[in-house]
């Protein structure tokens, strides 16, 4: 299995990792924008974007599309996020030709048709009305927006009714050619897969790529804020959430953030866990998550459970928060959380579609490969106290508390819990 | 690469494939029971035995679990459908003994204790909740309800607050003892590991398995009704499910079923995403699904949209099914739908925790494993006309129709939809 990296005459990366025991192969092309890039008139531009790289180009319509890459049993997807945008395929080994040259048609001559367009804003708006259904996302676009109040990273990735409905073929266009330039840009592909052969192939199908960055730069640097926020809504269950800012994904610090937020709340073992659903028997899922952007970095615990327990439950987030934060994690837990990160990271590199995200999202994020033997040296350097004063740290910082669903009563508990960490703090 | 299989003992079958190139290893313990051989005044007791599992052993206490699989790196979990129950964990090479060994105890020798058994119900209770919060959720317990009413197929897996409430640490106990019994269960793991090593442990570490059937039968054959439901939930959305009874798993057509729900609704060149998304944008997410069972099985096609788009999408889905059944499929669709079911088995094999949990299934389902030119003989052999055939006998019977969330007034459409298939059957 051998990783290689080109880059292109333009200036476009490509990497591979061949994986010749696979039978299939994973392959896409990553590029450095998303939804934070997004001007605040047009909250939405890059996932809206994304779906218009799927409704034809000069030379194939949408079914087109559908039916070439389906023709060979493959599929085809997209993804955005708040600093990247991803098309990816997964195909029969032999078969990456056909999927490389309809991801360079869609991602070069995308044509904006306007019926398309008009009719693509109707499955937006859908798309928005089904994340205002789902309990989980509602809860972390309030949060976010609490974290990040008047900021990009403060709106939603899909936009508003508003913003996405005020889009139209020439922002798109516009966006396009100031954003999806080679240098922002990373083909990714791992699998059955030859370096040579991709490599020979994009040089000609991605030609057509501006290299040239003509567009407003990346926007506004992030200011974490944090704050309270609760909404009111028609469900069985209160929807709990506490967050802090924490490192970027390049500060150091930011491997002890993921030490912490697996030991908190990663896993059955977790603090979170054996707190609140084994001896309390609170909620069903509780969990902790923590992820780095290029400037700023938030932890989040997140749990919910019946109208009446939700102030228990705020209780028992935030005193284990505190806790960990006094004592710091004993050993035996560092040492757990740091054996999943690292079995996590090995079962990753038996993924096609992981190992192409990651190789991908490296180039992205840090400009370079980064050898496995370098990510596990950097989890094994975490040390308890590291963990401890992180969060130290972190909680000395205002914290976001979000409190969504059936029992709006627990807003008033939401405030305190947030006093609490700022009196504790001052 | 090599597969493995061979019968312990106590008649406990294990399966292995190795896969010498990967560094960890996917494995577990499929029991061939599930929530519809619940008892009726006992609706969620695989599901709940599934929980209590992990709550403590004579050896282990549920944290001891969670440390001692997580120390290594490893995750477990656990999972119960309609027909089978399953615990599988992931570890790396070199720590499957660790794996099975907690495996072999839970699944031998819970203790049930009281102050745990009390807790989890809490726990199970906030699943319940969560389960009530999710659209689509709702909607599928609905349909099932709609689909085989009164019979265990009509109940939730998670079972009902009531039910829950009722169940007993005896009841457990004699469930476990007449379920989990050897014939029934298989040990499958795929991954960087060694057939004689695996049976070599789980001949020592699982012979405590009971292995005469002594519980009641497994319960009541299955008869399809469908039906009309509807749900007025406080949605943005309006959800609409349309299902027909399909062919149970081992029977002819089931491949037939398979491609038929691939090029209906099964990826973005499919007619239901071309017709209700692309050409009239009326939704985000349509899909087609089919899952068959021991003796029954269901199609169905399902999407959400707008409250006052809700008639419309309905039409839309209907006519879709109806042109089918009249038309058939062209070669083309046949072709690509093939395809995907082709290469979704060839992706398949590639990880191993779906190579485990596939070996599983075939062992419990056909009793024996299938190979994968077998596998794909069988989709080649699907023609055009199968699919129309199929189809049009699926469509003479009675459809269920569900219709949740936003807009009830939905529901005397539905009635009109249903009755519509049912004048065109006569």
């Amino acid at each position: 299995m051998t990783t290689n990296l080109s880059t292109l005459t333009n200036g476009l990366r490509v990497v591979t990792h061949e994986m010749p025991h696979l039978e299939t192969v994973s392959l896409g092309a990553w590029v450095g924008v998303g939804a934070r890039h997004d001007p605040a008139p047009e909250n939405g531009i890059a996932h809206f974007l994304e779906h218009m790289a799927f409704k034809g180009t000069a030379q194939r319509s949408a079914q087109d599309i559908a039916e070439e890459i389906e023709g060979v049993g493959g599929d085809l997807n997209a993804a955005t996020s708040l600093e990247t945008t991803a098309y990816y395929a997964r195909v029969l080994k032999g078969d990456e030709g056909t999927a490389l040259e309809i991801l360079a048609d869609i991602l070069q001559n995308s044509s904006f048709d306007a019926e398309e367009l008009r009719r693509e804003k109707d499955v937006i708006l859908q798309e928005i009305a089904a994340s205002r259904d789902c309990p989980d996302d509602v809860v972390y676009d309030l949060a976010q927006e609490a974290a990040y109040p008047g900021q990009p990273l403060g709106r939603t990735i899909l936009g508003t009714p508003e913003t996405v409905t005020a889009i139209t073929a020439d922002g798109l266009r516009s966006y396009l050619d100031s954003r999806y330039i080679s240098p922002s840009m990373v083909l990714s592909a791992a699998g059955g897969v030859e370096h040579g052969k991709v490599v020979q192939l994009a040089e000609d199908l991605f030609a057509g790529l501006g290299c040239v960055e003509c567009g407003p730069s990346n926007g506004e640097k992030a200011c974490y804020r944090g704050g309270v926020t609760a909404s009111a809504r028609p469900y069985e269950q209160c929807h709990v959430l506490i967050g802090f800012e924490g490192p970027a994904y390049g500060k150091p610090g930011y491997f002890a953030s993921q030490v912490l937020s697996g030991l908190l709340g990663g896993g059955m073992s977790s603090r979170l866990f054996q707190e609140a659903r084994e001896k309390r028997g609170l909620c069903y899922s509780v969990y902790s998550s923590v992820w780095g952007l290029s400037d700023t970095g938030v932890m989040t615990v997140h749990a919910a459970t019946g109208p009446e327990l939700a102030d228990e439950l705020l209780d028992v987030l935030s005193d284990e928060i505190r806790r960990l934060a006094e004592d710091g994690p004993c050993c035996a837990e560092v040492q757990r959380a740091k054996a999943q990160l690292k079995a996590g990271l090995m079962m990753g590199l038996e993924s096609s579609g992981a190992r192409a995200e990651q190789m991908a999202r490296q180039l992205i994020c840090h400009g370079r490969l980064i050898d496995k033997n370098e990510l596990i040296a950097k989890v094994d350097a975490v040390e308890s106290e590291d963990v401890r004063q992180l969060l130290e740290t972190m909680i000395r910082g205002e914290p976001t508390v979000a409190v969504v669903g059936a029992g709006a009563r627990s807003q008033d508990h939401a405030q305190r819990v947030s006093r609490s960490f700022r009196a504790a703090a001052a």
